[in-house]
C-alpha cells in the first residue's frame, strides 16, 4: 500500500479516555503506516507529557494547542457557533485548508457532523451526509448507513443514503454490483413507516441505477443478505450499538465457559488458536471508525468509548479512504449518476 | 408448578412451517405441561394426518376445522374485516368466550395484534397494547417492548409501555423495584426525537411511580443495564432481530472454529459440556414467545420462522402467564397506578 506522506488531523481531546487514548492510538497507527504524519489539536499541558513518552509519535506529530473542547453534551448548533477554537473545529479546519488529508475524532458525534458539514461542505447532490461503517457478516463484509447523523429521515434522505452506500461499496469495497437493502420491520411492501415505503418506491422506479434488493430485516444484517444496509440514524445507531453489545456479551460468556471446569480449560488450550482467529474477526474494535459519507473531505468518527487499538483502526479508515482516492471516486460517481457537474460545490448547511 | 387444566388455543396455520411445526411444538409443550389441553384451529385435511402421528397430543387436543388463513402479507385491517373464519380469529375468539386461557400464533403479527385488540379489548387505561419479550443479558434477564405492534409512537405511547413493562417485571419476573430505560441514540437529555424526549420528561416528572433510569443505548440491552427497555415498535423490531441475527452468526462461527484444525476438534471434546450450557443459555428459541401486553386476555406471538422447539417455548410463555395470574395482577397494578377502577373495561380500538 502506498501511503505517500498522508497527514491526519486528530481531535486529541475527543473520547472517554482522551487524550491518552488518542495518542496511544496514533502511535499504533504509525507503526502500521510509518509514513503517516499527525496533527494533534488539544491541550498542550495534557498532551505534551504523554507525547514525551512516545518518541516515535513525537517525531511524526505536530502539536497545536487549544484550551477549548466540544463537550459531550453540547448541542451541534452550540458547538458550531461557540466552538471555533475547539480541538475538533481546528482539526477539521486543517482538512478544509489542505494541511491535512483527513480528520479523526472520538468526540461528540452531532457536533462533529455539524462542524464537518459546515466547514468541509457536502458533495454536489447530497442534501444530508450520513455516517457509515463496515461490519463482518456471514458472507464477508457489509456497510450500513446512517448510524446517527440524521435522527429523523424522510424518503428522499434514505434514497440518497442508498446512493452513497452503493458508490462506497463499489469504490472502496471494490464490489462490481453491490446489493442495497432498506432496513424495515418486514419484507412486504406495506410494512414500515412512510419514509421506508416512499424510499422503496423511489428505488424501484428505475430512475436510480443501483441494485435495490428491497426491504431487509434486522437479522439480515449479520446474515450479509445485502452489501449495503440503509436506515435512518435513530434505528441505525441503536441497532449497531445493540449488535456490539451482544458481540461483547457473547465473547465474555465464551471466555467464562472455558473457566467452567478443568475439562473446559483443557479444551481451551487445544482450541486456542482457532478461537483467537474467531475473536479477532468479530472484535468490534477492528471495525471502529465510522465514515462521514457525502462530505467534500475525509472525516472519520471513532467510538467515544474505544481504546487505543480501536482508535488506531479509525485512523486506518481515514488513511484507507485517502489511499483509495475515495473522495474523487465518489464525486465522479455522484456526478455520473445525477448528471450534476462534479466541480459544482454544494453550499448547503 | 400447578397447571390445573390450562387450555391453550393454537393458530395451527400460522408460521413458515405450519401446521407441522405447530403440532410438533404442541407435542413438546405437552410433555412439559402434561395437564395442558389444546384447541387446534386450521385445515383439517392438513392437520388430521399429522395429529394421527402424535397420539399423545391427539388425546390432549381438539381440532376445529377452518379453511381460512390470514395471509402473511395481509394488512391488519383486511385480516380484521375479512378474516372472521380464519384460524387466527377463531383461536382468539376461543379466549374471548372463555373456552381457552390463552392463544398462541406464529402468523402475521400485525393481524394478530389487530384481531386480538378488537376481540379481547385492551386493559383499562391502555391506549395501545405492545409486544414484549424477555431476553438474556449479562446480569440475568430483561424485558423489552414494543417489538413491532406500534411502528410510530408518540411520547404518551412510550410512557404507557414503560408502565406495562414495569408491572410485567414486578408480577411475572418477580422484581421488587425494576429499573426502566428508554432506548435512544445517547444518554443526554437533548438526544433523540420528540417522542423519546417527551416520554423522558413525563417519566421524570414524578407522577408515574416507576424507577426510571433514563435513556439507555443499544449496548445497554445485552449489558442488562435496566430490567425493562422501552422503545417504539420499529426500533424494537429491527433491534431484536438484529441481535438474534448476530447471536446466530456467532454460534455458527464458533461451531466452524472447532472444525478449523485437529487441535480445535480435540479442544471441543474437552469443552463440550461447558459450551453446551452456553449454547442453551443463548439459544434464541429458548426466548421465543412475545407477549401482547395491555390486552384483557393472554396472547402470545411466536416467531414465524421458529421450529417446534421454539414454538413449544412460546406455548410455555402463555402457560406461565396463566399460571402466574398475570392478567389479574396487571389489571390490579394498572388500576392502582392510574386510579382507574379495574372493572371498567376499555372499548378502545
Amino acid at each position: 500500500m502506498v501511503s505517500d506522506r498522508i497527514t491526519i488531523a486528530l481531535d486529541a481531546m475527543g473520547g472517554d479516555r482522551a487524550p491518552a487514548m488518542v495518542l496511544r492510538g496514533a502511535d499504533i497507527a504509525l507503526q502500521r503506516h510509518p509514513d503517516a504524519r499527525f496533527m494533534l489539536f488539544g491541550n498542550e499541558a495534557q498532551i505534551a507529557p504523554l507525547l514525551a513518552k512516545l518518541p516515535l509519535l513525537g517525531k511524526a506529530a505536530s502539536l497545536y494547542h487549544t484550551g477549548e473542547v466540544v463537550a459531550d453534551d453540547a448541542k451541534p448548533s452550540q458547538a458550531l457557533r461557540a466552538g471555533r477554537r475547539s480541538s475538533m473545529r481546528l482539526a477539521i479546519d486543517a482538512v478544509a485548508d489542505g494541511r491535512a488529508d483527513g480528520i479523526v475524532s472520538a468526540g461528540n458525534t452531532g457536533a462533529l457532523m455539524a462542524i464537518a458539514k459546515f466547514v468541509l461542505k457536502t458533495l454536489p447532490g447530497i442534501e444530508r451526509p450520513a455516517i457509515a461503517t463496515m461490519f463482518p457478516t456471514r458472507r464477508g463484509e457489509s456497510v450500513m448507513l446512517d448510524l446517527g447523523a440524521n435522527i429523523e429521515c424522510d424518503a428522499e434522505n434514505l434514497v440518497q443514503f442508498a446512493l452513497m452506500g452503493d458508490v462506497f461499496a463499489r469504490t472502496v469495497l471494490g464490489l462490481l454490483q453491490p446489493t442495497v437493502g432498506l432496513l424495515n420491520v418486514g419484507s412486504e411492501d406495506l410494512k414500515g413507516n412512510d419514509a421506508v415505503r416512499g424510499a422503496s418506491a423511489r428505488l424501484r422506479d428505475g430512475t436510480i441505477p443501483i441494485r435495490f434488493y428491497g426491504f431487509v430485516e434486522g437479522d439480515d444484517i449479520a446474515a450479509g443478505t445485502v452489501d449495503v444496509i440503509v436506515t435512518d440514524g435513530f434505528t441505525g445507531n441503536v441497532t449497531l450499538k445493540a449488535i456490539e453489545g451482544v458481540a461483547k456479551l457473547f465473547s465474555e460468556s465464551l471466555r467464562a465457559s472455558f473457566h467452567y471446569s478443568l475439562s473446559a480449560r483443557i479444551g481451551y488450550l487445544f482450541a486456542r488458536g482457532a478461537l483467537k482467529k474467531l475473536a479477532a474477526r468479530l472484535d468490534p474494535r477492528g471495525y471502529n471508525g465510522a465514515m462521514f459519507l457525502g462530505l467534500a473531505g475525509i472525516a472519520v468518527k471513532s467510538h467515544g468509548s474505544t481504546d487505543a487499538f480501536g482508535f488506531a483502526n479509525a485512523i486506518g479508515v481515514a488513511v484507507d479512504l485517502k489511499v483509495n482516492g475515495f473522495l474523487q471516486k465518489i464525486s465522479d460517481e455522484l456526478a455520473r449518476l445525477s448528471n450534476v457537474p462534479a466541480t459544482e460545490q454544494s453550499a448547503a448547511l
